[in-house]
């Protein structure tokens, strides 16, 4: 194993356990919405992998909405691949990296490789910062209908085991 | 929602929990191997969907093998699509249809749709067959140097809880 390989799990393993927060999505064509969150992260015991899950639900009615889970997995060279399905049927791969912050935090950075089973969808990217026990993450995407890449989700997420 | 839906989806039910058991993994380009496994079935409780986790091990080393989760979408028509992400990467989207058999049990079979970020693959299949508190599965594939399909994976599972 690589030292940078070696750094980027050592980085990735504070992000082992469950998060919770809120959130808020907006884009061009939809009425903004606020969202409840909980995200996990598990760290595969023999491999340089992480599996991700992620629900969140309607903040006011508590109504679940969406599902996602998958893989961050950390390549020799130090980058990382995230490769996720959801519950509407969609299947993502998206490549990234992860960069040092000067106060200790880092922030992993990906953009879509493969988007799958999703037609609309053009490109995809997401930016998560984790500082301690906050994490916050920007989803960004661009659609046939609105082809300039724009902030879809954000949210802040705390650590909460 | 459709009857042929509401029908798919109280036979799915079933599954929901969690799934032990051991499998056998064989193709003619490896040596073949024993593993253990625990899968694990959620419903969405707002959404025709159930997700999926999927945990094997060496059955000799117990050492930690393949990950796997995903999300099995129960359509208007009663068809089944199911989309997952894997710990080495990989994307797949496989569509299927579920059938009664005989004795109470049901089947779900799926084939690929899309297969991403896994270049040696060219189609994969899956056949699940549920009786009670027993699941059974099969899982075929096909590459670019064994082009017919074959059996990979098969396995059966107890549901303990």
């Amino acid at each position: 194993m690589s030292d940078k390989q070696k750094q980027c799990l050592e980085r990735l393993s504070t992000l082992i356990g469950r998060w919770k927060g809120e959130g808020k999505g907006t884009y061009p064509t939809i009425e903004p919405f606020e969202y409840g969150e909980e995200s996990t992260f598990e760290r595969h015991r023999n491999k340089p992998v992480f599996h991700f899950t992620q629900k969140t639900w309607n903040k006011y009615s508590a109504e679940y909405m969406h599902w996602e889970s998958g893989f961050i997995i950390v390549k020799e060279d130090g980058s990382i691949e995230f490769s996720n399905s959801q519950g509407g049927g969609r299947t993502e791969v998206l490549l990234g990296s992860l960069r040092e912050e000067k106060d200790g935090g880092f922030v992993m950075n990906f953009q879509s490789k493969v988007l799958s089973n999703d037609d609309k969808l053009v490109k995809t990217a997401r930016e998560f910062v984790i500082d301690g026990d906050q994490l916050t993450y920007v989803v960004s995407m661009s659609t046939h209908t609105t082809p300039e890449l724009q902030k879809h989700l954000e949210a802040t997420l705390k650590k909460v085991s």
